[in-house]
């Protein structure tokens, strides 16, 4: 099956189009009975990356969704609107990456645009909810590209307990588990998360993979934020701006002070938590502070560093050792971290980074080092998930959402 | 197949809920080929109501739906918040309908709570953009009822170029299309509407049935808002408000000169259109002409009924007409109206409407003398879309919503 997955991120840059060949991998046809079904997930289907294409949204499109993101103050017909046009949006730009790569797909799964998420319930009407949102209606990309479309992927994990993310596990364990060595993929998006995937030495027929994962805290979104609002930037081009500067020893400590930091996974941080306002704090503590711009994003850089270790020492490292101490056999070697998203592009970043991790005796390497474009990661996670859900497979990883069941994630919009 | 149908109309008062068995009628299976497709949709299938629920919303809830509809200022959260919470009130709807039935269903379809609706399409953020929008997260309703879900069916024919409305002409014709009279479906609803369907003279295998279908114009909607305003009532029992009071001509046919009546069909009615700021109209209106409370009710009431008295004027009859003599060998009788909706249940209105139309030659009954309770038809009516889609069939129908193709609707959520 030829599989178009649409991502687009927190960040609301764009649309990556990743067109993805998915088979039913060495345990063939997974679809048939309960037992071959657990024995496919295992096993993992085979996925293939044929073509990506990152395309920008065009700029009143972005600045509408910027605006909804959160918005205090918005209206029905504006989102309803908005809704609608990142679904015609999604849809000329898988049609674009469908004519570069120059053959017919069999399927779409879209992520769309995240405008709200609250994956921790709290009072509403009565009653306690917890909710996620994202919008682009998957009929306008069915009817224009001529094929089903899997959308709307969050909501059934919740429904089964869960956050609703991270999502990206499954793809983690399908194309990086590895039956002798741990590792630890790391995405620097808006916000950093991480899959810790233990030797992959369990039995095949488990439906939901043994592995950690959970968000570690902010990381472009809170760079980003101050290189637009100090440099009129909207990132920190290879990190060149942190590495003029000097990360503000004082400011750094008050900001890991952070209870997220402490919080036992699962977990997930958002925009509501690490965005505008939190930019806003920062600027203010750097003022009285009289920092220069520089150590300003220097310091934001440091923190994103910083928060990965601290994940690290408490979270991740005791869960691979006990994992390792379960399964003797296997030798143990330094947990190897991929890194991903945006941020593996900022070598400052990377730098202090690789820094921290080596006190811990990990290794740092790109994703792109293990033939996965950084970029494309998401959207090809999105493929796969939609060809899970098209064959009735279920697409969550409990143990990285907290759900208490697996579940078939999103919604089908046949054409 | 045991379908479970779920409505919440526009006027946001709470959920129905029809359980039908649904089967693929005379034609049998209709899944398998193109033709046989075709056949199974002229043929049409089989539908029996089970049992009917209607549930109120909880109060809290409602006021939260009212706030959102066409707010001109709420927020992401507030919303991502309400299609959650509907969710919630839709799974225990279902459940409770199902609890009360006594066996497994097999099949949801939930048409959600609209909160904007706009079929024609206008300029935004670059593009023109037509949208609708219906609340209602359906993964907790297959999560709390363990049986997939069709949702979000207006979208799709949006997609095909339609209005999105109205999607009840397929039940319409259905459950009424009769050999060798004409009949008229009309509903009373918050906008009202008809479908129009000629003596049912055309040869089986044909995917899109012959029928003229549109909104009439305001009806709950404007009575209820002025009994609300004028009264403290959410609505005019019985009719018994306007029978009390005489509708005033002048202020009739004022709000008759609305170019809404004299447009060509396919066209849609909204909230928008019809909603507070038009009941603050005629209540200026009526405040200058010195009428008494009672007065403006019966001329709301009368403007519902004479709204519809022009649509059979100015475009059934004729339709009708024009099929009539297609089909020279069908002997004319006269047109039969069969009115359903909370309208229905107003017998002013009603009465009102017997007089406009029998002008005309025709009858007018409620749908519950031809068996089908009217608050449940809506609710039966997502049971067979549900239904259609579950088989990949289509469910618009192009003549009605102006759609340029069938389309299968909605969105299936598995369990």
């Amino acid at each position: 099956m030829t599989v178009a997955g649409v991502m687009s991120g927190t960040s609301a840059d764009g649309i990556d189009v990743a067109i993805c060949r998915i088979g039913a991998g060495s345990a063939g046809p997974a679809q048939r009975s309960a037992s071959r079904r657990r024995a496919g997930l295992a096993a993992g289907p085979a996925i293939e990356l044929l073509l990506h294409r990152a395309l920008p949204y065009p700029k009143a499109l972005r600045t509408a969704v910027l605006a909804a993101m959160n918005a205090a103050s918005t209206s029905a017909a504006e989102l309803a609107r908005l809704n609608w046009r990142l679904g015609q949006t999604y849809a000329e730009a898988v049609a674009s990456a469908v004519g570069d790569y120059g053959k017919p797909i069999d399927l779409v799964g879209c992520h769309g645009q995240t405008i709200y998420h609250q994956g921790v319930a709290a009072k509403y009407a009565g009653r306690n909810v917890a909710c996620t949102w994202q919008l682009g209606e998957a009929a306008l990309i069915a009817a224009a590209c001529g094929v089903p479309v899997v959308s709307n992927f969050r909501p059934a994990d919740m429904a089964a307990g869960g956050q609703g993310a991270p999502l990206v596990p499954l793809l983690d364990f399908v194309l990086f588990h590895h039956a002798r060595r741990a590792r630890v993929l790391q995405n620097l998006g808006g916000i950093g998360n991480l899959t810790a995937l233990p030797p992959a030495a369990k039995p095949p027929g488990l439906l939901a993979p043994d592995l950690l994962a959970f968000d570690t805290g902010p990381a472009n979104m809170v760079i980003d934020g101050l290189t637009a609002r100090l440099f009129a930037k909207p990132y920190d081009l290879d990190g060149r701006i942190a590495a003029a500067g000097t990360a503000h020893p004082r400011l750094l400590a008050g900001l890991l002070r952070d209870s997220f930091y402490r919080k036992a996974p699962p977990k997930t941080a958002g925009r509501e938590q690490y965005g505008a306002l939190f930019v806003d704090r920062i600027l203010a503590d750097a003022a009285r502070l009289k920092l220069s711009s520089q150590d300003i994003v220097a310091t934001a850089t440091a923190l994103a560093a910083a928060s990965i270790r601290l994940a690290h020492e408490r979270f991740v490292a005791p869960y691979l050792q006990r994992h390792t101490r379960a399964h003797s056999r296997i030798a143990s070697s330094p947990v190897e971290y991929i890194v991903s998203g945006g941020g593996a592009r900022n070598r400052t970043l990377l730098r202090l980074l690789a820094e921290e991790l080596a006190r811990f005796g990990c290794t740092v390497a790109p994703i792109d080092a293990l033939g996965l474009p950084s970029e494309a990661k998401e959207a090809v996670a999105f493929a796969l998930l939609a060809w899970q859900t098209w064959h009735r497979l279920p697409g969550n990883v409990p143990a990285a959402t907290g759900a208490a069941r697996p579940a078939i994630l999103g919604q089908v919009t046949y054409v």
